[in-house]
Protein backbone atom coordinates (compact mmCIF):
# COMPACT_ATOMS: atom_id res chain seq x y z
CA UNK A 1 0.00 0.00 0.00
CA UNK A 2 3.26 2.34 -0.19
CA UNK A 3 3.79 4.54 -3.18
CA UNK A 4 7.33 3.37 -3.48
CA UNK A 5 8.59 -0.17 -5.03
CA UNK A 6 9.09 -3.30 -3.18
CA UNK A 7 12.61 -3.85 -1.55
CA UNK A 8 13.70 -7.86 -2.34
CA UNK A 9 16.56 -9.75 -0.30
CA UNK A 10 18.64 -11.48 -1.71
CA UNK A 11 19.99 -14.44 0.91
CA UNK A 12 23.18 -17.31 1.06
CA UNK A 13 22.75 -20.26 3.37
CA UNK A 14 25.99 -20.84 5.34
CA UNK A 15 26.05 -24.39 5.77
CA UNK A 16 27.49 -25.22 8.89
CA UNK A 17 30.19 -27.09 6.64
CA UNK A 18 31.60 -24.03 5.48
CA UNK A 19 29.21 -24.96 2.15
CA UNK A 20 27.17 -21.76 0.67
CA UNK A 21 24.58 -21.73 -1.23
CA UNK A 22 22.72 -18.45 -2.91
CA UNK A 23 21.41 -17.14 -5.31
CA UNK A 24 23.63 -17.98 -8.09
CA UNK A 25 23.59 -21.69 -7.60
CA UNK A 26 19.60 -21.62 -7.10
CA UNK A 27 19.40 -20.11 -10.70
CA UNK A 28 21.48 -22.93 -12.16
CA UNK A 29 19.72 -25.72 -10.80
CA UNK A 30 16.86 -23.79 -12.09
CA UNK A 31 17.88 -23.54 -15.17
CA UNK A 32 19.27 -27.00 -15.63
CA UNK A 33 15.67 -28.73 -14.55
CA UNK A 34 14.42 -26.56 -16.81
CA UNK A 35 17.30 -26.95 -19.83
CA UNK A 36 17.66 -30.73 -19.70
CA UNK A 37 21.62 -29.53 -19.79
CA UNK A 38 24.42 -27.51 -17.89
CA UNK A 39 25.32 -26.40 -21.58
CA UNK A 40 22.45 -25.13 -22.46
CA UNK A 41 21.56 -23.87 -18.59
CA UNK A 42 25.13 -21.98 -18.72
CA UNK A 43 23.84 -20.33 -21.77
CA UNK A 44 20.30 -19.36 -20.67
CA UNK A 45 22.27 -17.72 -18.05
CA UNK A 46 25.28 -15.98 -19.68
CA UNK A 47 27.59 -18.06 -17.37
CA UNK A 48 30.41 -19.97 -18.85
CA UNK A 49 30.06 -23.60 -18.51
CA UNK A 50 33.42 -23.88 -16.84
CA UNK A 51 31.77 -21.89 -13.79
CA UNK A 52 28.90 -23.53 -14.05
CA UNK A 53 30.60 -27.04 -13.73
CA UNK A 54 32.58 -25.51 -11.02
CA UNK A 55 29.65 -24.16 -8.87
CA UNK A 56 28.04 -27.86 -9.97
CA UNK A 57 30.96 -29.36 -8.32
CA UNK A 58 31.40 -27.50 -5.55
CA UNK A 59 27.38 -28.19 -4.68
CA UNK A 60 28.47 -31.77 -5.79
CA UNK A 61 31.09 -31.50 -2.37
CA UNK A 62 28.72 -29.30 -0.01
CA UNK A 63 26.20 -32.30 0.06
CA UNK A 64 25.64 -35.64 1.05
CA UNK A 65 24.30 -36.57 -2.40
CA UNK A 66 25.46 -35.43 -6.39
CA UNK A 67 22.54 -32.64 -7.14
CA UNK A 68 22.99 -32.69 -10.47
CA UNK A 69 23.10 -36.27 -12.73
CA UNK A 70 23.71 -37.25 -15.75
CA UNK A 71 19.82 -37.73 -17.48
CA UNK A 72 20.45 -41.12 -19.05
CA UNK A 73 17.10 -42.84 -20.31
CA UNK A 74 17.26 -40.99 -24.13
CA UNK A 75 19.73 -42.82 -25.83
CA UNK A 76 20.25 -39.64 -28.41
CA UNK A 77 22.30 -37.14 -26.71
CA UNK A 78 23.48 -37.19 -22.51
CA UNK A 79 21.74 -34.31 -20.81
CA UNK A 80 21.48 -33.37 -17.06
CA UNK A 81 18.85 -33.22 -14.42
CA UNK A 82 18.13 -32.58 -10.90
CA UNK A 83 18.67 -35.30 -8.51
CA UNK A 84 16.29 -35.68 -5.75
CA UNK A 85 18.69 -34.09 -3.68
CA UNK A 86 18.99 -31.35 -6.09
CA UNK A 87 15.47 -30.68 -5.62
CA UNK A 88 15.16 -30.99 -2.05
CA UNK A 89 17.97 -28.41 -2.07
CA UNK A 90 16.40 -26.27 -4.10
CA UNK A 91 13.03 -26.87 -2.83
CA UNK A 92 14.22 -25.60 0.67
CA UNK A 93 16.07 -22.35 -0.98
CA UNK A 94 12.91 -21.08 -2.66
CA UNK A 95 10.79 -21.79 0.81
CA UNK A 96 13.76 -19.83 2.92
CA UNK A 97 13.40 -16.95 0.50
CA UNK A 98 9.43 -17.09 0.67
CA UNK A 99 9.60 -17.17 4.19
CA UNK A 100 12.38 -14.75 4.69
CA UNK A 101 10.36 -12.41 2.35
CA UNK A 102 7.16 -13.00 3.97
CA UNK A 103 8.46 -12.29 7.67
CA UNK A 104 10.32 -9.14 6.99
CA UNK A 105 7.74 -7.54 4.64
CA UNK A 106 6.36 -4.54 7.67
CA UNK A 107 10.56 -4.20 8.09
CA UNK A 108 11.52 -3.73 4.58
CA UNK A 109 8.42 -1.01 4.40
CA UNK A 110 10.20 0.74 7.21
CA UNK A 111 13.48 0.33 5.57
CA UNK A 112 12.52 1.31 2.13
CA UNK A 113 10.69 4.78 3.82
CA UNK A 114 13.86 6.24 4.52
CA UNK A 115 15.62 5.86 0.95
CA UNK A 116 16.41 8.57 -1.16
CA UNK A 117 13.78 9.00 -4.23
CA UNK A 118 16.27 10.30 -6.59
CA UNK A 119 18.07 7.37 -8.61
CA UNK A 120 16.88 5.71 -10.99
CA UNK B 1 17.96 -30.38 18.64
CA UNK B 2 19.82 -31.54 15.94
CA UNK B 3 23.54 -33.25 15.95
CA UNK B 4 24.91 -30.55 13.20
CA UNK B 5 25.54 -26.94 13.83
CA UNK B 6 23.18 -24.40 13.09
CA UNK B 7 22.83 -23.30 9.07
CA UNK B 8 22.90 -19.01 9.08
CA UNK B 9 21.98 -16.64 6.50
CA UNK B 10 23.72 -13.75 4.64
CA UNK B 11 21.11 -11.36 3.22
CA UNK B 12 21.42 -8.24 1.12
CA UNK B 13 18.50 -6.05 0.98
CA UNK B 14 17.93 -4.66 -2.25
CA UNK B 15 16.33 -1.28 -2.40
CA UNK B 16 13.64 -0.34 -5.08
CA UNK B 17 16.24 2.72 -6.04
CA UNK B 18 18.88 0.29 -6.95
CA UNK B 19 20.65 0.90 -3.78
CA UNK B 20 22.25 -2.53 -1.89
CA UNK B 21 22.79 -2.88 1.80
CA UNK B 22 24.28 -5.90 3.12
CA UNK B 23 26.27 -7.51 6.00
CA UNK B 24 29.49 -5.55 4.80
CA UNK B 25 27.99 -2.14 5.04
CA UNK B 26 26.68 -2.97 8.79
CA UNK B 27 29.40 -4.29 9.77
CA UNK B 28 30.78 -0.99 8.79
CA UNK B 29 28.06 0.60 10.68
CA UNK B 30 28.19 -1.26 13.84
CA UNK B 31 32.13 -0.75 13.90
CA UNK B 32 31.44 3.03 13.63
CA UNK B 33 28.92 3.31 16.23
CA UNK B 34 31.44 1.12 18.41
CA UNK B 35 34.86 2.82 17.43
CA UNK B 36 33.94 6.56 16.84
CA UNK B 37 35.68 7.27 13.62
CA UNK B 38 35.63 6.24 9.91
CA UNK B 39 39.44 5.11 10.26
CA UNK B 40 39.18 3.58 13.75
CA UNK B 41 36.08 1.31 12.60
CA UNK B 42 37.75 0.61 8.48
CA UNK B 43 41.43 -0.52 10.95
CA UNK B 44 38.83 -3.00 13.11
CA UNK B 45 36.99 -4.66 10.10
CA UNK B 46 40.65 -4.77 8.38
CA UNK B 47 39.02 -2.79 5.64
CA UNK B 48 40.83 -0.53 3.74
CA UNK B 49 40.06 3.56 4.67
CA UNK B 50 39.22 4.23 0.74
CA UNK B 51 36.86 0.61 1.33
CA UNK B 52 35.12 2.63 4.05
CA UNK B 53 34.61 5.86 2.69
CA UNK B 54 33.24 4.49 -0.57
CA UNK B 55 30.46 2.35 1.31
CA UNK B 56 29.66 5.14 2.68
CA UNK B 57 29.22 7.09 0.17
CA UNK B 58 27.29 4.49 -1.26
CA UNK B 59 25.07 4.53 1.26
CA UNK B 60 24.65 8.13 2.23
CA UNK B 61 23.42 8.80 -1.63
CA UNK B 62 21.17 5.31 -1.20
CA UNK B 63 19.35 6.72 1.72
CA UNK B 64 17.29 10.35 2.08
CA UNK B 65 19.35 11.38 5.06
CA UNK B 66 23.48 10.77 5.51
CA UNK B 67 23.64 7.72 7.92
CA UNK B 68 27.37 8.65 9.11
CA UNK B 69 28.03 12.09 10.40
CA UNK B 70 30.48 14.02 12.04
CA UNK B 71 30.50 14.27 15.51
CA UNK B 72 31.37 17.48 16.68
CA UNK B 73 31.17 18.60 20.17
CA UNK B 74 34.46 17.61 21.66
CA UNK B 75 37.47 19.88 20.70
CA UNK B 76 39.88 17.24 20.64
CA UNK B 77 39.75 15.65 17.39
CA UNK B 78 37.00 14.80 14.85
CA UNK B 79 35.09 11.40 14.52
CA UNK B 80 32.24 10.08 13.53
CA UNK B 81 28.94 8.75 14.30
CA UNK B 82 25.89 7.64 13.11
CA UNK B 83 23.10 9.78 12.67
CA UNK B 84 19.60 9.11 13.38
CA UNK B 85 19.16 7.25 10.04
CA UNK B 86 22.52 5.46 10.33
CA UNK B 87 20.86 4.09 13.52
CA UNK B 88 17.79 3.25 11.99
CA UNK B 89 18.71 1.74 9.16
CA UNK B 90 21.24 -0.52 10.89
CA UNK B 91 18.23 -1.81 13.34
CA UNK B 92 16.05 -2.46 10.45
CA UNK B 93 18.77 -4.48 8.34
CA UNK B 94 19.08 -6.46 12.57
CA UNK B 95 15.38 -6.73 12.64
CA UNK B 96 15.64 -8.29 8.82
CA UNK B 97 18.15 -10.67 9.47
CA UNK B 98 16.61 -11.77 12.91
CA UNK B 99 13.29 -12.02 11.40
CA UNK B 100 14.33 -14.06 8.57
CA UNK B 101 16.13 -16.38 10.82
CA UNK B 102 13.38 -17.12 12.82
CA UNK B 103 11.24 -17.84 10.29
CA UNK B 104 12.93 -20.29 8.40
CA UNK B 105 14.99 -22.37 11.01
CA UNK B 106 12.80 -25.62 10.51
CA UNK B 107 13.37 -25.15 6.54
CA UNK B 108 17.14 -24.52 7.78
CA UNK B 109 16.87 -27.99 9.97
CA UNK B 110 15.74 -29.62 6.97
CA UNK B 111 18.51 -27.96 4.43
CA UNK B 112 20.92 -29.23 6.70
CA UNK B 113 20.16 -32.79 6.94
CA UNK B 114 21.30 -32.86 3.01
CA UNK B 115 24.54 -31.43 3.63
CA UNK B 116 27.67 -33.49 3.18
CA UNK B 117 29.69 -34.07 6.61
CA UNK B 118 33.05 -34.71 5.58
CA UNK B 119 34.25 -30.87 5.49
CA UNK B 120 35.76 -28.82 7.29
Amino acid sequence: MSDHEEASLSIRINLANGGRFGPGKAALLRAIAEAGSIRAAAQALSMSYPRALKLIEEMNADFADPLVQSSVGGSERGGSALSDTGKAVLAAYDDVCAEAGNSTGVILERLSSLQSLDQG
